[in-house]
């Protein structure tokens, strides 16, 4: 076990000095020291273990020994730019050409998913020669300007948001609390009609759409999943698999491949699991899509994209996925994981959704099963009471009442069986909690900010779970 | 020494089926696989070594072992987000604050150059509450959207450029080729009106500057080295030190203290250097900067930016520039290059220019020194030449006719001799062939694209160097 060089007060004190406060932490008011990790594991600085069900970076495990190798060693040898040939470079871009249908052979590499989201649009743009740009509602694609104009999930955060005349939300295709829901008769038409009505309204202004981005599953707007539609995305479609690729869903190792097998983006962009935790990511296109972008005369260089390292690290992650069949366990651990959830959610009325594909699993709390009053101060307590049981989990999505699921893939039955039960027990707790406190005190005291007088009994049964019908368990 | 996967014809087939071809490779026709490298040398795929003269990026030379050691000790104990906290951030933060003004104390860490201009604009709007950037010709600050729109250096190569309105273009301060020279009675004042006329003009229309961003010293616009002057930026200023920062300018640790200890400039971003080829850079600004930014209501989260293994890097890259005296052998190793090269300048006519600060150098080549008609060609000659000779050097500047040295800061002055020494014999060779061929040829053969008829006897002395003004050697 590696010792910390600071205690944590004085961690804190520095950080609090030198780092900007716009940077989050995870409880804020009694933070989490790491010092160490591995699997599914991480350790803090008194050697107490903490079950990680959020780090989808750590996509193989946290310091898997053969990603740890691989990058070592080839630092050791060369670390340069993509100015030199190099056979990582092009083994790699093959190998991950491999996962991906034919169309989808060209590679761009960069360092982030904000990076490789930014280059899409200008890939997009130049390709078609068009500015405007579909996006959808609680949608997040990155920190840098341009995405975030493309990201209600960032620019709502902003007391003077202003929309970028270029950019069109349509509604998030989320059939639990969204336009359309799972009463509708066609929901997934229904969606798909709205972005065809966004293209008429800027093609009768005389504009023209470049592309149409959306996450494959979208995951900060609250893990998403979207009714299989047949989308016209008006221009390029650009499938953001930044948090969900490289086997998450189970079913596929793509999370857009959900829509079924004819179905091709024109562009995919990567991102967050692509190595292990090493900052790189890539752009991957077609052929026409890359030449229309050559023909812009502007040459494209990225310093560190794409450099041997990032790319041997990027290779291991593709070979351990395969050597320990993680595509197949987030398969088998996500199903029972999300059957374990349905269980819960029989005895639990504050559960009033479970969704998800593989293990990428969203559980929405809500107040009223009718209604969908978001539950998000219970969500926030479930949060706290796992920690405090060592388990990492986070609440997302634009009512911040989504539990989010997105472990390493090295995640086991026994581990998913470990948080159930303690959700369980917590959820179990905050309905004692509020039962006890409706009987005590009268219901202006602030009750609010737990569980509203009134919303404690919901109704059963009103949304369908709907990973069952999308992804084929 | 480590052996290639594949042979070189299918490494550079596979490039040209899967990498984009808009990543441009260095020596196109016939392209050098690197597979190793070590201090200020590489090593292609039959053992060849090659001085290398331009990778600034492996700033403490390439595979730094005393890098690759922490690099590789931290991957293999925990690479995760900054929401935890971990020692490696704050101390590396701290450790970076202390080379800066005491100002200058709130750190942002991001993947790439790129990322930390983008975040720093965002910086200067959030606090200025305006929009406007004043950037300079030739400046380059990133291939992301936001950032070609200030760099002229980019979007000059677009066949359909277009001039972002928020964006005003100031003169570049380029004393041998700018809009004011050598022979002006006060370049650095001329130059610094240029861009209070910017800032009046744009108060005039109603706006008002967020930034003024400026490399510290302009490196693909041609390793210019601006004279000391008091600017009024008219709002932030911005300080890109991604290319010449952390000790390379030799007196220095930042290039922007060339202009004098009480210029501080409100936001410092960094990058290449960083972590020695490892993806990972940093913006610093005041804590007035940081917290109105915060004000603004939105997070800013990064993944992969400040984890513990970039943080361990960053910590190992300035231990190692203190520990070899990296600063101090830039100084000396960089005045006994422009010592060497300006005794060129006396001999061959076609070195118009030799400027620079410690091991970041400028050669520029003109085939008149009056009119200064810049020798592309022969600057392209003399890269191609040392190629041949195993020694790697690249020609930029608006005119690609500056032959740039930005070497591993471990470049010896053995180093400069070789380089100089294969310099003299092909500027000799490249006078004797236009020589042979103005006498063999008519002046209308096209002889133009190598040195045109009536310019192979340049006047001397119309240009003074400038490093030894400015940099203080």
């Amino acid at each position: 076990m590696s010792t910390e060089k600071l205690n944590k007060k004085k961690t804190i004190d520095l950080r609090k000095k030198h780092i900007g406060p716009s940077c989050k932490i995870f409880f804020s008011h009694d933070p989490i020291k790491i010092i160490q990790a591995k699997g599914q594991y991480m350790y803090d600085e008194t050697g107490q273990r903490y079950l990680d069900c959020i780090n989808n970076v750590a996509h193989v495990g946290h310091c898997h020994p053969d990603v740890v190798k691989a990058g070592a060693q080839q630092m050791e040898q060369l670390n340069t730019n993509t100015r030199f040939l190099h056979d990582n470079l092009v083994l790699y871009a093959q190998k991950l050409q491999a996962t991906l249908p034919d169309k989808l052979s060209v590679c761009y590499f960069v360092n982030s998913g904000s990076e490789a989201n930014d280059l899409a649009l200008r890939l997009a743009r130049q390709y078609s020669g068009h500015k405007d740009i579909i996006t959808l509602e609680n949608a997040y694609h990155g920190h840098i300007s341009s995405l975030i104009d493309i990201s209600p999930y960032k620019f709502h955060q902003l007391s003077d948001a202003e929309l970028n005349p270029f950019v069109h939300v349509a509604p998030s295709p989320d059939v639990y609390r969204g336009k359309y829901r799972a009463d509708h008769f066609d929901p997934a038409t229904a969606y798909a009609d709205e972005v065809k009505d966004i293209i008429e309204k800027v093609h009768k202004k005389g504009g023209k759409i470049a592309a149409f981005i959306a996450e494959s599953l979208q995951s900060c707007g609250g893990q998403v999943i979207p009714p299989a539609a047949g989308i016209d995305a008006g221009g390029l479609f650009i499938a953001d698999e930044v948090q969900v690729g490289f086997g998450r869903v189970g079913t596929n190792f793509w999370a857009f491949q959900l829509q079924g097998e004819d179905f091709v983006p024109d562009i995919v962009t990567m991102g967050k699991p692509i190595g292990n935790g090493h900052p790189m990511s890539c752009v991957v296109t077609t052929k026409e899509v890359a030449e229309a972008f050559m023909s812009s005369g502007m040459e494209y260089f990225n310093t560190f994209g794409g450099n041997p390292v990032s790319c041997a690290i990027g290779l291991a992650v593709l070979d351990v996925i395969v050597k320990e069949d993680l595509q197949g366990n987030a398969l088998r651990v996500g199903q029972h994981l999300t059957d374990l959830l349905e269980k819960q959610k029989e005895k639990h009325p504050l559960i009033g959704d479970i969704r998800g594909c593989g293990l990428f699993v969203g559980v929405e709390l809500v107040r009223d099963r009718l209604t969908l009053t978001p539950a998000t101060a219970e969500a926030q307590e479930v949060i706290y009471k796992l920690k405090e049981q060592h388990i990492l989990l986070s609440a997302d999505g634009p009512h911040r009442n989504v539990l989010k699921f997105k472990p390493p893939l090295c995640f086991t039955t026994e581990d998913a069986e470990l948080v159930v039960e303690k959700i369980d027990l917590i959820l179990t707790g905050i309905l004692k909690y509020a039962s006890v406190f409706l009987a005590r005190a009268p219901s202006k005291t602030g009750v609010s900010s737990m569980w509203p007088a009134g919303q404690n009994r919901p109704t059963r049964g009103s949304s369908p779970t709907l990973h069952s019908v999308i992804c084929k368990f």
